[in-house]
């Protein structure tokens, strides 16, 4: 079974926006079988929205549209399915009654002519009831498509997809199996393991297809399976992955199923009941950011000082004001000294520490662009390594983060 | 003149990975007056990138394609153009000199035939040369369309674009003038903004065309024209500017070209040359990490305390226990107490502090899930606002984080 995702807006299309909608609903689709073919994202203009719904149908079984549910004129998705549907807008009372609620109960005032409308919906449509916001989605169908509308905003876009499509797809069509599992590798290019692995990759089954996929510091490959034994599937891409560790273990931190490695951390510290505190200079919050973002953080994360500054980083987190002079603030001394105090000051069992110069122009040190020292203080003690990460500014706050968690996530596997 | 950009890559369609190029490249050809028509993402199949490329063909008069351009077996970009083209592929001695220069000087290792390989390109190509990466870009005609292909990689695409495409692309096209701007408002629903402002939107010339761009605490309000004579467009956009100062002046906080908000203030509080400092406790360190993802954030930038836990709040902040104890860790007297802390701890002029219950779960607090207070600290004294953002956890983070940047912009404007 084959869909199409389509997001409307001029947003997108002028680059004001990154469309992230379209990402989670693949991911959501993928999970029950059902491949994306391809996305789309197409101005708010009615004859190109009708352009598509048209060049869709019969083509693919299922088309999921986000965007222009809102209440403002330039807001037109409503009006356009009545027009390839050949339907009129009517008044739905569920929804009407769930609007009133969400503006004189919430927002604390009356409810107005536009925000009517939004309980407006095509008569032939299934209404996709949303609890977290005004516009309700919709299910119809022509032919052999079936086209589902859903709003923009992805808070209630992915409610949608959670709690309402993704159930009723499961049990209104037949599926087949696709089985990935990314396995995680650091430290390597992929060139060169495509070298290492060509061997075991031209012995793969046809059903089983390979992806690189390189980032900052990190290579992830992907093997998927398709089929409709899913048990089998399954089985045969977990003996691939144990042929794979024999030919570069060395490099391989884990797999990957949806998880980030930092939602692998954060499981592994709770399981363990082991805390974490931060020093981050150069990475500027974002190891604090990544792991915060996920809910739970409290149980472990006692907490960061951003010592961007070389006086904060004397004065607040107590790192000697001779051993900056001796060796600059971008050195081996001084981030396995900030790793060690913010482990004291947190009275955490793990300390990250981050020092570098992410560039494009130095800052309070000499040390080149792209050079970044990361530390990890545990239990046992300290260690530190030095990289250099090149450029721009956002490839070596990237890598350096990516990083960072590696040596933590290898430290804390081994306890 | 019109352009379609197409990503190619099952990590995308899998969910997998974000598609962030699209946005990256329509922008820039937004800012040369080149419309993108579409964006599409398709499969690493050749038979689905070859329909894709002769359905565009002719259809628009530019193609940019990203991704498919690596040293690995699922890359198959290069060959597909080569099917498309009926061309071959020959050795580029400039590129193969550059893969060698990188594999053997950068990263200390002898050349491999799969990296000698990314030297190989199309013999009707023009090679756009990737000073960043292995693989070059190639820019290539058919009919009355110039397809051009570049690699995934974000960082070689980005160079290549700024430096090597937008300057050949204004050399060898005619093109129109798009002039957008937009409005930043904070703090009234997109529905009321639009019965207030009714008229003025009824007003707007048939050339310029407006867009609610709705998120979580604010609404922006972008303003499009499209024409040939740019400062036409330009003193067209900022009269009907003026005019909505009028009606919705209270809201206003101020006008994006390109720029987010933390640009802003950026900029403002260096040349005002005063200094922040911030204590996080539920947004985790996303205010400090948007602000040092800027360069330059060094010269007003101090440095933060993200006090996750109740104890960091004691005893790394200084918050007094009785404080606490008295008032809970989510209430506007402990968030005052962080952010005159944070002023006093890292000496700065201004000092922005965060607590509150993110949810899905409660923690160190009673405080209704989403209840957000956030205090400014400044040089005559101290105070704060709550909030309640609503579920989930993503919307009160984010919510959080735009609402301390928008009080911190008003304050230091008024200064």
């Amino acid at each position: 079974m084959k869909a199409t995702i389509v997001t409307i807006g001029d947003e997108i299309l002028i680059g004001q926006i990154i469309d992230t909608n379209s990402s989670y609903i693949a991911k959501a689709l993928d999970k029950i079988g059902i491949a994306t073919y391809e996305m789309l994202s197409v101005s708010d203009e009615k004859e190109h929205i009708l352009e598509t719904l048209e060049k869709l149908q019969n083509k693919v079984e299922l088309v999921i549209i986000t965007g222009g549910l809102g209440p403002t004129k330039d807001d037109i998705t409503k009006k356009t399915f009545c027009d390839y549907f050949e339907d009129k807008l009517i008044e739905d009372q569920e929804v009407l009654k769930h609007v009133k609620y969400l503006i004189e109960g919430f927002y604390k005032r009356p409810i107005s002519q536009i925000n009517k409308e939004q309980a407006l919906v095509p008569s032939k449509a299934t209404v996709l009831f949303n609890k977290m916001g005004t516009a309700p989605g919709m299910w119809m169908q022509k032919e052999n498509t079936v086209f589902i509308s859903l709003p923009g905003v992805p808070y209630e876009m992915k409610y949608l997809i959670d709690e309402v499509i993704v159930p009723k797809l499961i049990n209104e069509f037949n599926r087949s199996s696709i089985v990935h599992k990314t396995v995680m590798t650091y430290g390597r290019g992929e060139s060169l393991i495509a070298e290492q692995i060509e061997d075991w990759e031209n012995n793969l089954p046809n059903y089983i297809k390979l992806a690189y996929l390189p980032s900052p510091g990190k290579v992830r490959l992907r093997l998927t399976a398709r089929g409709n034994n899913e048990e089998g599937l399954k089985n045969e891409i977990e003996n691939r992955i144990k042929e794979l560790y024999k030919i570069i273990g060395e490099i391989i931190v884990g797999t990957e199923d949806d998880q980030p490695i930092e939602n692998v951390i954060a499981e592994l510290i709770t399981s363990k009941k082991k805390t974490l505190s931060i020093a981050e200079s150069c990475t500027g919050g974002k190891i604090a950011q990544s792991l915060t973002a996920i809910s739970g953080a409290s149980s472990y994360f006692k907490g960061s000082i951003i010592s961007y500054a070389t006086e904060t980083k004397i004065n607040i987190l107590g790192v000697p004001r001779e051993l900056i002079e001796t060796y600059s603030v971008v050195s081996k001394q001084v981030v396995e000294s900030m790793a060690l105090q913010s482990q004291k000051i947190f009275a955490s069992d793990y300390a990250i520490a981050t020092t570098g110069n992410a560039g494009p122009n130095k800052g309070d040190s000499e040390a080149e662009i792209g050079t970044v020292f990361i530390a990890l203080a545990t239990p046992e003690g300290v260690y530190s390594e030095e990289f250099n990460f090149g450029q721009p500014r956002e490839k070596v706050i990237g890598r350096a983060v990516n990083k960072a968690f590696e040596l933590l996530y290898k430290e804390i596997l081994k306890k």
